[in-house]
């Protein structure tokens, strides 16, 4: 993650929980105290958003020293120690609910993803994010779904195409409007079609799509539908997918597992700060 | 909620999903095409954001007709209409993902949140959130913990004094925090302190704090705690309240109980739009 | 005061000063010119903002060397020398005006503020400020109002209740409206009642305000109010108290003095940067 | 003024009144709730602003109905009625505070201007401003002083060239720098030669300045660089003007009169909003 | 395109141009005044902007009346009438050169655009952009390529992968890094590959590029490369393409062929306002 | 250049081109990997925009080595180096072509101008700018007009007065409107008055003028001109000058000459970076 997007979110984070300053530690705490504080992992899982916090902290304290101790990717026990700052106190009470916030909902996305990932170990398919994210902070969560070993789904509407319903009403056809897809996009990018039937995945392929959805199809009818694609497209599943379901999912022989609970329904994996 | 404050959260998020336009629907959909769609809960829970919706599709289409079906507040059966729109095909395809998004979230807040309160019914004690937020929407996620039934702890470090442990060894000990306090910060705000120990709860009482968090205790030590605070300040619960104990812990007597899992760890509410 | 809310403030005034740089500076000083300038009190006062010059002159020349003589809070009498510069010239002749227009005008609250505050040593009240502040430097001006001696009203709206005239007839009473503000506001904050009348005093008790300001009574008023209001609720005295008449107002017993005076309407303190 | 400009100023404005909403109006007065207020000047003055008020109360309630009764530049005894506001009452409650910060601002600079330039009527000397102005505001107070009768001075360092002190020396004498601003800057703009000396006068019309800043020099010398100069420069004096002593100023003859004072030291017109 | 992107730039661009308002119009033209001027062509040549221009003199003037009679991408005549605006005549004058600007300047690149793709009718290839556009008009230009019949590369680095020199270099080889890229990138993303040799054309294809740049080929040596690659991968050719020789590269059997100049290198169409 | 006025464009742009970062490089290039790499120009020119390049590669990676061969003016020949840069891979492969875009740009202007201003060496008249700019960057490209060895028209509608036709028709006249200009403007600032007639040039003098546009006349007209205004006034002659017809137009004795071309229709400078 390159450090001018972090900041850009740190510092919308930093002026909506210190509009006026920290009243509390600006009365308490001298301006000169400094302090050494350890992050703890109250449970267990897959680290993600150090650079975020380290970022947050050298916001408010640029010669803050850090000792980074877990890295991004890493999956921890229950207990470990993450990083360790030293710096000016102020500094740490105030970066520290903006810095946590960050890092436990990133490592809560990348241990949830993980979870997913594990389930289908020894299948072909990838477990892909979706547009659901938190408005704002898609760069995050897009990077924490990486880091919890999971692929990304397009970033915006402006980088994939995925013809739905409405766009295959509009254009007249799945053929219509694949072609006026082909006309008129950068040659960079694939080409998707969401498919509900057998019916649709033919004329999917037909028109040449370079990707086409299983949209909340049954494992038995993707299989077909594997079967009738058959490597002529990448195949991507949809639609409801959870840790229960996903190995079905995966033997169907898709390529691909779009799961939006990874970024839109997922527990801040528990972490604190403790002050020596 | 100040339509302003939605618009820059809104403008923010269609820059992030289309920084350079929505490539499908430019090219599948004519530009005067016209749509309907209408907003369904796909299950059952309490609705907050609508509002938020309603100026996503006013910003891409400030023509857009729609019918409000579902109010903020509402607790609607899995099924029910939400919201109709009827507009620019373009514009309701554009606005749909950062719509859904914002709703599906503060829905999901909300419906936690009620199952929260809903629990301790008959009890004193209130349900409050933290700052436990996800950064840049704080005040769309407080407020829907307010639409959920629960009421918000301070909005952020510059409009509420919570002396914690690390206050406390920086000022000397409680008394001098809250007295340093008093000295210093606007009259309109209280004071809360932050205590582990019953001996931390007298010392408290002592310097006059306005508001005393239990931190962590055991029922029966919050239970002692009520006793001896004995109305001479509010109090509020506090640590690892879930589903399960939040009960026992409304029954020990204390005022508020705050929980960060109504803003940290939701699931999204499921909510989908379908074009007619 | 917190370095990236100055920043902030800083990078506005530079671009409103200088959107396409200084023409005389950039065609008559050598880039690599250095200077010594020393800032000078060209009256007695009361300094604030010596860190907002400070920034000012790091953001256009980041290697800067500063001596800090005198510090926010200081009396400092006519000619004193406050701060010694020393860098690149055409930084500084490029921050010396915008350096001056803060220091000057946070200067001067803060000379004012001490005015106020030293007329009623002795008596129990506090100075206090509005919300009559310059759009856009609120916490610039709420910070020199401290460094003058003064506290805080609340810094916004969103951070204190004051329940006025409109409010009360809106709500349909006060002791609704006061009910209506318990029941929704965060329990952090402390409710407000303005008064124009000792019936309404009385029934803002009866509702259970924590602060019942007292508007634009006559201090025999006033003294009445504070009789009847015997420490139930802190007082606030509010309406055109000037330098004259604030001792008056103290002596009736009041708990906080308001004053717009001394953010609306004050004299900058007249400062100086003199190079040698 | 452009109402673009007034707005950027206003959205940041609101922002800083309201981060988290106006808590006391959302829970007292309903949504739907709509109310008629009026601005009423409290005491005599020229009134600068009024737009920026329409525009406050525009954006927080798009449909409010206004009745402009007084213009910018009006003179008003007290007691006047100047702007009456029908629309939503909360959005008349949460505008009110922002629009009467900038319109009594706007107004106190508007009026004092006025006091200045009738000081001086039958003299050929008109009054001007200074780069004094408060950060963030200038454009607004820059035409509250043309409000008010005077004229601008250089609205930054970008637009208008005036040699000082330091840049006299750093080129090397006044010739030298003259030359060099000739050379580089805009044919669009006038340069200005400040001079504390008859002698420095002298060479500033060698050098060609179109305009000669006389600094805090007494009655007497300026009225002998009048004569000195001759009509070959426009003249300005400048330095600690006064209502007291602007006369005399202008009795020696020269062309513009700048006054810091008038943006930096004034009182705010006393303005309030009444409810119906 | 959408008018929420085009809105930023245009703010952007009138607080460039009026800092402090339009000095000339303001004194000279009556506040009510109002006018009808018309765009014309002083050229031939391929319209793109429209939009940009209608949206210009709405943000100004919010009712000004607008009849558009040349679309974005008709190609018109010198003497042609583009648009009709009537509205408020310091709108319209404030508005002129801002909107001028991006018209000229998108009808110059869909004009040179034009040009480019005609000299290849008949060919199989497509004319695309480049990443060397303007900073912060990125979208507009793209949008003006599309206008002027050539097709897009991709928008940024975040939406396509283009495996340079340095790529290959750091990867270890030409498969190294593909492999590096299919593993981690969004599968909505194709990859190119930056060939200089056909040795590097053959391992682009062994490693499954989807796409393989030949990058400063001659003609003959292109035509080898389109052989050798016979189907299996989108071919680009790249390097100092001109209107004289991309017949050439066309007829060498490339699919796509990218210049930099139809966006860094283009004449401002010549289009002017008249005022009736 | 101010470098804050730089990153503000800096940060635009790179945010334009990675909005999720550079996908290609984050996958194929090592995090601490090092690279080395020299800028070096393509054709001859002139070259502008050095400390923006380096501006650039600072933002990405704050510690790189800078080694500067050619400054801000040389006239550098084909082949020369210009800048050699050391510092992180990935930093050096994701500012590079944000780098070059500015760099090509503004050397282009430079390059232009110096041809024309090459073209009247021996002649009174100045080559200066317009206000045909790109919208966003026309600090940076007036810059580069004046290291080309041209000067600034006004920098924007704030800073300078052109009276042009529907001015004078609004203001009753060129008399009135330059009386309301001197009346209402800085007296910092000119004012400027165009004319296509010799009738008004002399209308012009008559009004005081302090410098008249010829706009779109021929030489002999312009000569009349000259004769005509004999020193009164500035001369500016203005409208399709181009490198062939620029001497003939100083032949005629103006003394500024403005250009549109050099901004808006410019070939950007062939430079590329070559890593080692």
């Amino acid at each position: 993650m390159d450090f001018w997007v972090i900041r850009e979110i740190l510092e919308r984070a930093f002026h909506e929980d210190m509009p006026m300053g920290d009243i509390t530690t600006d009365c308490t705490v001298p301006e000169n105290s400094v302090s050494k504080a350890v992050l703890i992992a109250k449970q267990e899982g897959v680290i993600a958003g150090i650079d975020v916090c380290i970022e947050a902290f050298k916001m408010l304290d640029p010669k803050v020293k850090l000792r980074v101790i877990a890295k991004d990717g890493d999956f921890v026990e229950k207990g470990s120690q993450l990083l360790i700052v030293e710096g000016k106190s102020r500094a740490l009470l105030k970066a520290e609910r903006t810095a946590l916030n960050l890092l436990q909902r990133l490592s809560g996305i990348a241990s949830t993803t993980r979870k997913y990932v594990e389930k289908i170990i020894g299948y072909n398919a990838k477990v892909v994010d979706t547009r659901k994210t938190t408005p704002g902070l898609r760069a995050l969560e897009k990077y924490a779904v990486r880091v919890g070993g999971g692929t990304n789904h397009r970033f915006s509407l402006s980088d994939g195409v995925l013809i739905k319903d409405n766009h295959i009403k509009a254009a007249g056809g799945i053929e219509q409007a694949v072609k006026a897809a082909k006309d008129s996009i950068p040659h960079t990018v694939k080409i998707e079609v969401e498919t509900q039937t057998l019916d649709q995945v033919e004329e999917a392929i037909r028109a040449g799509a370079d990707i086409i959805m299983l949209d909340n199809m049954s494992p038995s009818l993707m299989e077909q539908a594997v079967k009738i694609i058959d490597g002529k497209a990448l195949i991507e599943a949809s639609g409801n997918v959870t840790l229960d379901n996903i190995q079905e999912v995966a033997a169907s022989g898709v390529d691909i597992i779009s799961v939006g609970a990874i970024t839109h329904s997922i527990k801040a994996m528990d972490i604190s700060m403790k002050f020596e």
